[in-house]
Order: C-alpha cells, then structure tokens, then sequence
C-alpha cells in the first residue's frame, strides 16, 4: 500500500491497523466510521448487482467456525499450506517464495519445497532477523484451529479460510427451499481467516477479510448455454490469455468471439462481472483486466480460472477477484465424505451439480478505489470515489453560521435523508475547508445554503472532482441529486456558476 | 425453542444447524435464503434507528480476532469464566450451575464454586452420561485462544466474546477523527464467539453469534442531563424493578418519574430502546418490560443495569437486550493496560468518558420475532412478522399461467422492485397455495394480477393478517404499499373486496 494513503486513511477514519493502542498483529485492520460506510455501500452494490443477475441467486449467512470434517472434504487440510522455512539458530519463520522474491525480485509462486531449498542454498540466503541458516522448507496449514467445547467433548473446527464452504454445505437444504431449480446461486458476504506468514501489504493481504463470493451451481450439461448470452454476445472483454505472457498485450474481443475457447455460461459471467467493474464501479477501461491462469499456477479442480486484474501504481496489475470454474470438486468431495447425496431430481434427472464461482476480496477492493481515486492536486487532496460508492453523498452547509442559514440547512439534509441519501451537516471553519473535508473523504456532492437560498429557493450543489458548481432549486434537489450521483456530468444538470471558494 | 418453529424455520429457509450435513457443533446456526433476507433487515432497521438517534453516532468494523492484551485490560482473561464439573469417570464437563436448574428447578446463576459443589454433593448429583461422580467446580474461561503467526514469532489471540471491545480500543482514533465531540457513539453489527459448556437452546444460546452495539462515551459529569430530554420526558416506561420481585409487579411510569432513582441520561436511552420495540418492531406492549439486575446479578462495574426482557410462550420472560451503565471500566482499563491516554480534551477540560452501552443479541430477537409471529390456524400456518421487518415485502402472482397475466405480474414486480420494495414471483400452483407459501414466511403483502387487471388497471393486495383484500390501482400502488407497511390498516386503504381464494 501506499504510504500516503495509509496516512490519509487514518486520519480521516477509513481504516488503521486493529488494536493499534496495543500495536496489534500484522495483518489485521479495523474500519473507521468513514472506511465503514464505504464497505457497507460497496456490498450493498455488490448484492443488489450479483443477487439481481438471476432471480435464483440468494444470499445466505454461515458460521465462521466450522467442523474439522468439512476441511477435510474440500482438500484445505491436506493442501491449504504455505511453503515455509525456519530459522535455526532464532526460529524465525518466513514463507519460502516470498524470501526468493524479495532477494531475486522474481515469482516463485508454485514452486516444489525442495526446488525452493535448492534456490535458497544456491544463494546462501540466510534468516533476516539474525543472519542464521534456514532449515528445510516445510509447510504450514494457514488454517486457525479451534477447539469448541471441554475435556473430552471437545469438537475440532477451523476458522472458514474462505466462505465458499459455506454455501457447499447448505447447498441441498437450500436446494430444497427454493423450489429446487438449476442454476442456484448462493452468495454469502462475509469474513474468512487466514494465518497468512508475516503479511506485509496491508488490506491486499490480510489474515482476517471479508469476501463476497458468489457460488452459482448448475447442470454441467448447460454449460454450453445461457438463455441471457445474447445480452452480452457482442460485448467486448478485456483479456490477457497465458498466449500473450510473452507479448504482454491485453486483447479485446467480443464475447461471442472467446466461445471459440471457453463456454458460454462462463464467458456470460464475465461479462456480467466486468460490467460491474466498468459500468457500476465506473473502472477505466485501461485498468481492467481478466488474466488467464496457466495449468500449474490455478488449483487441480478449476478447469477455467481467470482472475480480475486492476492495475494500480503501487502495486502494478493486482488481482482483485476471480471467476472458477470449479467442476463438481466441492460437491462430490461433501457427498463423499459427508456420505450425504449432493445429487439433485431435475425433470427425472439425476445431476451433480458443476459450481462456478465469483469471488472478491472485498478489504482489496475497497484499498483499489481509494489509490484508483486518490489525487494530491496543488491545493487539495481529493478521493474520487465513483460518486455511487463513496461513504456518504453529500455534505451540506450553512455558509456562515446566522441568519437562519443553519437552520434552513439541517431543513436540506433532512429533505436529502428523507430521499435515501446520506447527508451529513457541518459548520465548523470556512466554507473552503469544509469542500477539502469532503474532498479527502471522497463525498461528490457539497450542498451549501447561501443568503441566496433564503430569497430564490436555492443551493449550490458542487462537483467534487470538478469543483465546478451550479445552482439547484431545492424543489428539484433530489431528482438532481440523483441524476449526478448515476454518473451525470455537472454541465448538464445547470448552468455552471461562477465561485470563489473553488 | 419451540420443536415446531425450529420444524418450520428449516423447511421455509430460516434457519438450521449448522454443517448439518456432517451432525454439526451445537450452538452453531447458518441462516437460509429466507433467514438472511429478514436478519438483514433486522440489522438494517436496527442501525437506522440507533444510529440515528444522534449525529455523532456513527458504525465502525472492527477485527474478530484480538491479540490478549485487549482481554488482559477489560478483565475477560481472568474473570470471563463459567463454573463447571467434571465427570470423574468418563471426562464428560457441563455446567454446574445448569445441572443445578435442571434437577432442582432453580436458578443458582452467580452462586460460588464452593456453594455450588455443597449442592451438588448434598443432593448426591451425578455424571448425566455414566452416574459417574463430578470432581470439584472448576471455572473454563469462555473465550476461544488463537494462535497467529508460527514458531517464535506466535502471538497469543482471542476470537471476540463481545463487540464492544472493538470500539473501546478504537474510542481515541475514532474521536478525532469525528471532530472531539462528546457524546460519541460507535456502534459495531458483528459475530461474537463463546466456547459455552453444551449450548441447549438454539438461537437464545449460540457460540458463535451476532450482537449489535452501541457505546455512547460521554462526559460523566453530564450523565444528569440529556439535551432532547422533554422529547420522552411523558413517555410511559415498563419497569420490574428488583423491589417488586417479591410481587412479580410491572410497573409503567412516566420517564420524568424514573429521575428519582436514574440519571437524565440513563432514562432518556430507556426510552429510545423501549420506542424501537414497541413503534418501529411493534411489538405488544405487554410482553415488554425492563428488568432492574440486583447487585449480586450485575458485573461489578455496571452501576445501573436493567436488561430488556420479552415474553415468549416457551420460555417465559427471556432477556434480549441490556442497557448497561459501565462507567469508565472499559476506558480506564485499557489506559492502565497499553499506557495509551484515553483521557480526551473538551474545551480546556480532561476528561476519562464513561460509556452507556445498548447491547443486543441479534439471533435472539430474530427469534423472538419468529416465535411471537408464529400461528397455526386451521386452514394455514402464518407467521406475523412486524410488516416493515418481513424477509420480502410482497409476493408477486398472476391468477393464471396464460392471457399475458404472467408478463404482466413481472412488469408489476419490477415497478415495486424500482420503488424499493422486495418482491417476488410466483406462478406455482393454484394462487390459494402461492398466498399459503408467503403466509408460512411472513410476507405481509400478496399482490394478484387477474384478468380484471388488463381492464381496470387494478390488481388485489391481499393482508398476511387479516386475509382481506383490496383492489388497487396500480398507479397508486407504490404509496399504498408505502403505507401498508407503515402499519396503516387494509380497510383504511381501500375497499375490502370479497374473494374466494382466502
């Protein structure tokens, strides 16, 4: 993360390290007042967005703490581990790939542990801390165990590394409540746990997330098919396919076009996926990507894995999601260990669902749009939130603090409340500060109530990113509020008005 | 619980055990599809309400996991323990204050170790599981440890056992970031995990839950006054104050009354809390009451501490909130323990903040709601959720597959979704069938789209309730829907017409 955001993010209340009077643990952050009205509006426009792409897409809410035997059944005990090696003489732990990276500033992702030793010894690479040898690469489960109960009634769990097993588990009963359809989707929002070794990038690598991940379940003999497809069939995707690694070139085709590579239902959700990206999220287009994964980079059971790319200046491209085709993997795992048939009846048909999942971090994807929006300019510094996801839409004020301004502006953010916006009231200092309060927070709108207001009704209404004003007559506010706020330009909402608080 | 309610909450996607498919853990519950919709809500309506009570009451989000610090400062680590007995034969642990309820039908809640074993050995009590004899009371702290990190570089963790913690350490960041004002609240809508000794009671005793919180820090010499005081100053309190334990009395007394033995702004929040259960939940006035905890009952730092208590046939009066007064505990103690000033300056002034903490078990409510809502009459089970807290706001029918009455319901479930309602379709069935489904979950409006519709432009609204039915035209039906789920009655909002579908 960039340094100046991580100062701006404090200071304005969007995140900070958890337990910070206590120094915390690495890799856990808190949300402020101002971060959590963000996170909130980002998943309130993921859900309305993934939830409203079928009406058999339904969110659920699962526990964090699940039993040992479902890890088993989805392969995170055998194989959810990181390549890690010790310090001998000072017992300092650190993941193996990362070390290499560090020192040859390259990926080693993937590696074999004794391909990783190898590499280590060849380079006389030695512990960080106290320039001790390193012993043998292990692994390390980056599950946290539980144990739930006492004595001899203890039961073993796990913190759910992901909350994909969530919607596995309850995929029948929930089968079962919704009529019993195909396609199914079942989303769940919520934290998973990671023991990640020593996370040094903040909110793109934390041991405690939040998710929104979305598991759409489906008969594999449709996957050829999506009665929507024609919707999307001549938009265009941005994709870096494993061909172009050596070019490094990003293709735009039409998604008709990549059926000559991947299946329909597949590239349907692609499209719908970067369309929140571009048209919800208002992305440019030049910082949105899909990379396909190659064999040896993606998990045995993803036939098709392409992640979300966005390229941010700190980081480069960052994967931000993922879209996985993931087979009948987690339910035949469930059947099998569980003993429970994961088979569905449709029309007399006995199916195995196939599952194809959406899954986002979330912290990451909030951290995205702040460095995407963030801007030092000479006299301010300005977040541009696209205006639907900022933290709250307005800030409205008096512009002194007498002659009934104050009282006439409270009367405007109630009116705005009212409406379903989020307003928020404040006279404190020069009508110049308070614009750089909501600059830096990334609020669109400022709404001020002038002498003016008083005669003809009316409030400016200034443009964030542009700070460029107009005049509104309050009786129009809302419905003018709305058009900007979907994206309108300011030129065409008024007539832009002359200022001199910028 | 009740065995039908938790029958019906499975089979109409409520709620169910979780991991069920591999037995589970007790006091683990996922919500369903149709769970998640209604405690969304909840939380939802709940956070509107709290979190406007004040402008200087605002959400943050805070980690789950907490390094031990946090509960070595607030006292969890050595005092958030529950006394328990071992079986001497077979290992098997419960709690010894519930074996002493459930054999001698008393409560013996905060009763010594010592006391408790006199008991248990008096009345010759033994192992549940094998007659074994239980060894000494012993005490198991209830939270879950968390080791995070590996080898040397382990640091000792806990999984929350309450959310308030969380705006405790964040109190300082989060009062400068909000402009040093007091009172300040900060409100956290989490999970919360305890390792209770074998849970029994479904949704009321949970290991993992979700609690919403609010902590109001104030100054302390202000605790005599509260600005918007005279707004509730008549407003008529239900109390069952520790004096009329004798006559199991509920008192109502105005809030201008209750000054004699409360502060201003203890009784001020009484009566917010008491205004969400009985104007914006609805419930019936007399299954509600506050109940005063005698100073044995009480943490020693609560100086005034009245639970929230609701009438459930099942289970008599069960506590599901609390009103806690707990002085400058939390902040002193974490001042002492991370050398971290909590002490903030207003105006010139030094102040430690006391905090007033509203706390409320959210699964606990959801079922309560369930349990007051639910009815079997003799043609239908119908469950009578407060109309604005029902999981969707109105089923979406046409009388017939056939005639463009299919289109035409859609078209109307998109109109209502656009005005902000949640609606669905259903064309399943016969339409008495279809009203049966949203009756069993507690949609509070079905709306029917017959062949009259293409003539008139009118569609019925039929009442979950009273089973009545208007006719609407559909250009006035966003409003009427509006004030239906205010509260406003059917007959008030139309003409009751005759039908034969029930």
């Amino acid at each position: 993360m960039k340094a100046d955001i991580i100062e701006v993010a404090k200071r304005r209340g969007f995140f900070w390290k958890s337990s910070d009077i206590y120094q915390g643990i690495s890799g856990f952050y808190d949300y402020g007042p101002i971060g959590s009205l963000l996170k909130r509006r980002f998943e309130s426009l993921w859900r309305r967005y993934f939830l409203g792409l079928d009406d058999n897409f339904h969110e659920i809410e699962s526990s964090l703490i699940m039993p040992e035997n479902v890890f088993a059944a989805s392969g995170h005990l055998q194989s959810f581990v990181d390549p890690i090696v010790r310090c001998s003489k000072c017992g300092h732990a650190e993941r193996a790939d990362h070390i290499l990276e560090d020192i040859l500033k390259e990926s080693f992702e993937g590696l074999k542990a004794g391909e990783m030793m190898a590499i280590i010894k060849k380079h006389g690479i030695k512990c960080s801390k106290c320039k001790g040898a390193f012993s043998e690469v292990g692994t390390l489960n980056m599950m946290f165990p539980i144990n739930v109960g006492t004595g001899n009634d203890v039961k073993k769990a796990y913190l759910i590394p992901e909350t994909a097993q969530g919607a596995y588990v309850n995929f029948k009963a929930c089968f079962d409540v919704m009529r019993r359809r195909l396609p199914l989707g079942l989303a769940i929002v919520g934290r998973a746990f990671r023991n990640e070794i020593s996370p040094r990038q903040g909110l793109i690598r934390m041991r405690e997330f939040t998710q929104a991940e979305l598991q759409i379940f489906f008969d594999p003999e449709m996957i050829g098919s999506h009665e929507r497809f024609d919707s999307i069939a001549n938009y265009k995707l941005k994709l870096f396919p494993v061909k172009n690694r050596g070019n490094q070139k990003t293709e735009e085709i039409q998604a008709k076009e990549a059926l000559s590579f991947l299946p329909k239902f597949y590239v349907y959700h692609m499209a719908r996926v970067q369309q929140f990206y571009l048209d919800i999220l208002r992305l440019p287009k030049e910082k949105f990507r899909f990379r396909e994964l190659a064999e040896e980079e993606r998990a045995f059971y993803n036939k098709y894995h392409w992640d979300i790319e966005i390229f941010l200046e700190s980081t480069g491209w960052k994967e931000i999601a993922g879209l996985h085709y993931r087979t009948d993997h987690d339910l035949a795992g469930h059947e099998k260990t569980s003993k429970t048939s994961m088979h569905v009846n449709i029309d007399g048909k006995g199916i195995l669902p196939h599952v194809l999942e959406i899954s986002m971090g979330v912290d990451r994807n909030i951290y995205m749009l702040l460095e995407l929006g963030y801007e030092e300019e000479k006299e301010r510094t300005v977040i541009r939130f696209p205006r639907l996801l900022s933290p709250m839409d307005a800030g409205v004020f008096p512009l002194v603090n007498k002659d009934g301004l104050p009282e006439k502006a409270a009367e405007i953010k109630s009116l705005l409340e009212a409406a379903g916006f989020k307003a928020f009231y404040d006279d404190g200092g020069s009508i110049g500060r308070r614009y750089r309060r909501i600059d830096e927070i990334g609020v669109p709108a400022g709404i001020t109530i002038d002498h003016d207001t008083l005669k003809s009704n009316t409030v400016t209404l200034r443009d964030r990113d542009t700070m460029r004003q107009i005049r509104v007559n309050i009786r129009d506010l809302s419905l003018t509020m709305k058009h900007f706020l979907e994206g309108e330009d300011m030129g065409k909402l008024g007539t832009i008005v002359e200022t001199k608080q910028g």
